[in-house]
Parts: structure tokens; C-alpha cells; sequence
């Protein structure tokens, strides 16, 4: 069976997640179902890059579907974004895969971005898509308490209890703190996150950029390995999934064989 | 009593526009009846300095409310957002205007914002906020015809029926066409437009940027002063009133006489 790689668009507002719940309506599941309608109606169960919780967004997730028969790529984004209308759920691109090839195990890295909305008034135009936070933050504050999680830690401490991952142990690659205007935007990029792993990080770094906790607060937590040591679990409208990478990437490149990579939790 | 200015940003999605109706919710309205709770009640008409239509968004509308009573500028501006929830309407900024000053008659300029995504799939984050155009639109071409509607003209070819301006004699200050990559912006500026002036130019400049006119057309359907001679409006979602110029700014300066100005259409 011909498996398609898959750039995905989506606003996560009204889902329950990328993955299906006994209830709610999932990602994953209108996904499915438009593929599904593809393949005579048999199921055509999917993989993906980021399991991406309830409310969170993706301008870049990628997603994986065998199909029983061979599709034109184009011709597949257009049937899949067709059958699955009206939900703000679309395919940018489609790519038959490369041979081994994997959504999600093949993976090489990971990129989000968090959005904060940082003043009085409440959003208006950007409701569902930034987390409000009306106090001053201090930016630069911010971006040298996240300068102190950058590398190779266990990160038990910003590490959700239901995150399924073996080990803690992951390599932040870059986590910057910047602002535009009202706007201050966090971008994280790992190999792979833990679950909430960006939303933890995020929550802890408001407290500094409050003023309510010092920089060197961040390194202590961080080194407790205890997530009572670490800050509040930010709201899930502000993140999104903007990029996974492949070596090679499935989109531009031909068929070549990568090895598979070890399991990771979505964040 | 006291005049107030207003900054106002808001998602136009679902309401029937500025300006109230027989039925459906307006924006005026959630504005009004939260402003008439500060009021003990009473009725408190607002003026604005751009009616938009249904669908439109604003990141910088100016309205003015006379209140019975001063407030301090920012406990109205919080009074305000408290009781326009959970509308997307929101104020900005609240400031005690100047003598004299009307919000719509005052304005010197206004600026709107047109956006396009230009691509095959449909919008997944950007729904309601984008005109949706997938032939990939020749830029430079849009870019090329817009500065044939620059400076003063009798601008009737792109004016609604419905439009209750005394002349159609408008002076276009800027009117330019970029791509930031999937995103095509059209930006407009002039002291003021006649009632779906940027929505109609930019339906006319879509069809050069599609190759279906070549650009020396839009000269002629401005000069035949003829609604038919012009492209179809188009849709409202694309558009967002970005500003709106006084001189001097009631947000940023003390009070001033300023003289009244002439009536105009919202665009």
C-alpha cells in the first residue's frame, strides 16, 4: 500500500485534540474519515508528528495515511481538503513517502511557537489563538531564563504526569523569547518534546517575565526534576506546531531510506 | 458632557456590520448598550469613523460616546471590555476628546487592509479573515494597475449603489499591492472612500492579477465613471480597517479645536 506524507494546517479551536477521544471530534478523526472515503470506504488509520492536545494550533504538523491504491499527490490534497469541509483542518501538501519512512518516528525535529498577548484589554481579533496576559512582561527577563533550559536535561519538571515517553531526558535546541508590539512570542525546537513540555516551560517563564520569580529560579526548577517545582501549565490557544523536519523531507526530496527513531510524546 | 475617543479592534464574523439593523447583532450596538450601563441606563449614541459592513474587521476603528458623567480614561476602557463580553470588540484606548472633535467628521485619514491567500487549499487558520483566490496572482501586475487609481478622481466605477456620499470625487493617497508569501496584501489610504471602494478595487485588481485584464484596463473602467465597467466587489472578510488619522491625535495629544470635515461613506 502507497503511504502519503501529509502537511497539515489547523485551527485546534472547538477539537479535542489531534487524537480520538471516546468523545469530542478529533483531528484525527476527520482526517480519517475523508481518507477513508479515498480507499472505498475501508478505515485508513493515520500517524502524526505531534500529537497536539485540545485548542492547540498547526501551520506545519505532518501526518502519515497508507492508501490501498496509488493517488497523483495533488490530486490527494484536493479530495482530502474537499471531503473534509467545512472543519479548519487542510492538507497544504501531499508526498508519497519514501520507503520506511514514518510521520512520526522519523521525525527529526520539532518546532512550536507560543503566543502571548501581552496587555490590558482582551483580545479581539486574536481570541482562541494567544494566551492574555495583562501584566508588563519583561521580556529580556524571559529569554535568559530560557537561555538556562537550552541543551541536554531531564525535564521531569515541565514534563505533564500523563506524558507516556521513557525518558525524561531531552535536547532543547532552541527555546527564544522575543517581542512584537503587544505580542511576545516564545519559539521552542527539540528532536522531540514531552507532553505540555512547551506549555510548562511557557507558564514558568511568565512568572519571570512578571517579575514574580528571578531568572535563576528557572535552573532550580529545572534541576528538581519535579514538576511542583516548575510553573503553571500555560493555556493551550497559544501554541502552535509550525514545523517538523525530516532528513530528507518527504515534501521536496525523492524516495530515500531513513532508520526509525525512538517513540516521543506529543507536547 | 464629556466626549470620548475611542480605539476600537474587533472581529467583524457574525455581526451585520458597524451600523445597526432590523435584525442581527451590529457592533454599534454591543457598544452602545454597554456604554448606556455607565450611563445609569440611558441611551448613549455612539459615532464612528468608518460604518464597515458586515464581515469587515477593524485593528483601529475610532468611535466617539458623550457620557453623563467623566470617567477616568482607562476605567472606561476596562468598563467598556468588561460589558462587551464575550463580543470580539474590544477598546484599545479611551481618551477624553477635544473639544469639538467627531469621530468621524474630524478623521484626516483612514487605512484599510485587504488581504488575500493565494494559494490551492482553503484556509485552515485564516477562515474569515482572508479572500480565498487560488490562481496563483501575478503581484507586480496588481502592483502596477493600483498606481493608476492614485490621486484625486471621480471614483463612481468603484463605488456601491448604495453609497450616500454627496460626490464621488475621492483623492486615493496610497494604494499598494505586496506578497509575503501565500499572503497578498492590498493597502489603502485617503482622507476617506466612497461605500465599497477598497473591496471593489480590489476585485478589479484580482482579475489583472489573474492575466484575465491587462493593466492599462483599470485606467479605463475608472474613467467611464460606470459601476459596470469596474470588477465584482469583492468578498468582506479580506478587508480590516487598520487606522484612522486625526491631526491631532486624540489619543496622544491634549485638547485642540478642530474643525469639522465633510460627510463620507464607510468603505
Amino acid at each position: 500500500m502507497p503511504r502519503y506524507a501529509l502537511l497539515l494546517e489547523y485551527d485546534g479551536t472547538g477539537f479535542v485534540g489531534w487524537q480520538m477521544q471516546a468523545q469530542g471530534l478529533s483531528l484525527q478523526a476527520v482526517l480519517e474519515q475523508a481518507a477513508s472515503r479515498l480507499a472505498g470506504g475501508a478505515p485508513v488509520p493515520s500517524v502524526v508528528a505531534g500529537r497536539t492536545d485540545a485548542g492547540v494550533h498547526a501551520e506545519g504538523q505532518v501526518a502519515q495515511i497508507d492508501l490501498p491504491a496509488a493517488f497523483p499527490p495533488d490530486r490527494l490534497r484536493d479530495a482530502l481538503n474537499f471531503h473534509m469541509k467545512p472543519h479548519r483542518l487542510v492538507v497544504l501538501r501531499a508526498a508519497l513517502a519514501p520507503e520506511g519512512w514514518n510521520a512520526r518516528f522519523s521525525a527529526v525535529g520539532r518546532g512550536y511557537r507560543y503566543r502571548i498577548l501581552n496587555r490590558r484589554p482582551r483580545p479581539g481579533l486574536l481570541e482562541g489563538r494567544v494566551w492574555h496576559v495583562e501584566r508588563d512582561l519583561d521580556v529580556p527577563a524571559m529569554a535568559a531564563a530560557a537561555r538556562l533550559l537550552l541543551g541536554r536535561h531531564d525535564f521531569s519538571s515541565f514534563r505533564a504526569a500523563a506524558c507516556q515517553a521513557r525518558s525524561p531526558l531531552r535536547t532543547l535546541d532552541r527555546l527564544e523569547v522575543t517581542r512584537q508590539g503587544e505580542l511576545v512570542e516564545i519559539v521552542a525546537e527539540a528532536r522531540s518534546f514531552l507532553h505540555h513540555q512547551v506549555r510548562n516551560m511557557t507558564g514558568t517563564l511568565k512568572l519571570v517575565g512578571e517579575g514574580r520569580w528571578p531568572v535563576g529560579r528557572v535552573a532550580e526548577a529545572l534541576a528538581a526534576r519535579d514538576r511542583r517545582a516548575a510553573g503553571p501549565t500555560a493555556p493551550p490557544e497559544g501554541l502552535a506546531l509550525t514545523r517538523v523536519r525530516y532528513d530528507p523531507d518527504p515534501f521536496t526530496t525523492t524516495v530515500v531510506d531513513i532508520p526509525e527513531r525512538e517513540p516521543v510524546c506529543g507536547s
